[in-house]
């Protein structure tokens, strides 16, 4: 009879770079009318997910991504996610459209510092 | 007797450079028990804040912040933050460790190119 324990909001930050000749093709596939994989990440409890895209001084563009997860396994659902054929498929196009930082094959996860609601 | 017409919210995305021997300090100032200027974030409705730290491939540490505006006159509220005597002097902490990018003064608000609820 007791409620399941609410897990809390897990809120993540990535990084990665894009390729400037691949920007124009990468927002139309990111465009608010463009299905994509959202009806997965919906499935896999990625919510509130946002990309920004800025230059920074060294000349270069990156992305910033937020989501917030809100699932009670998320080892489990990313890697579910993962397996999903169609995200497959999704990450083959964009994965070249992006250039991972040094050291990393994919969006390197940032260290959050602060939070208030 | 009809509801006020809803505002969308705002999601706005930034970023700065950190000096990293201020990294210590700043993430003190950050970290959830310091009051800082919760209560006035709250008061011109910014929400949802968090704040994400990485070291690019450049060698040099970055912030990246993500808030949600709810209000229903964004550049009034932030002029009235910006009055605010105690933001003013939360500021002139907080500003002296950060780098703002080439042209800025203070945080650079980043495209937003996606959004998936």
């Amino acid at each position: 009879m007791a409620a399941e324990l609410k897990q809390p909001i897990k809120r993540v930050g990535m990084v990665i770079g894009i390729r400037e000749e691949k920007i124009e093709t990468y927002k139309a596939l990111h465009a608010d009318d463009h299905p994509g994989v959202r009806d997965l990440l919906a499935k896999y409890h990625i919510h509130n997910f946002s990309i920004f895209l800025h230059k920074l001084d060294d000349g270069r563009y990156y992305e910033f991504a937020y989501y917030e997860y809100t699932g009670t396994d998320y080892e489990a659902d990313m890697a579910a996610l993962a397996t999903e054929p169609r995200n497959r498929e999704w990450l083959s196009l964009c994965d070249p459209m992006q250039v991972p930082l040094a050291g990393e094959t994919t969006w390197a996860v940032m260290e959050r510092v602060y939070y208030n609601p």
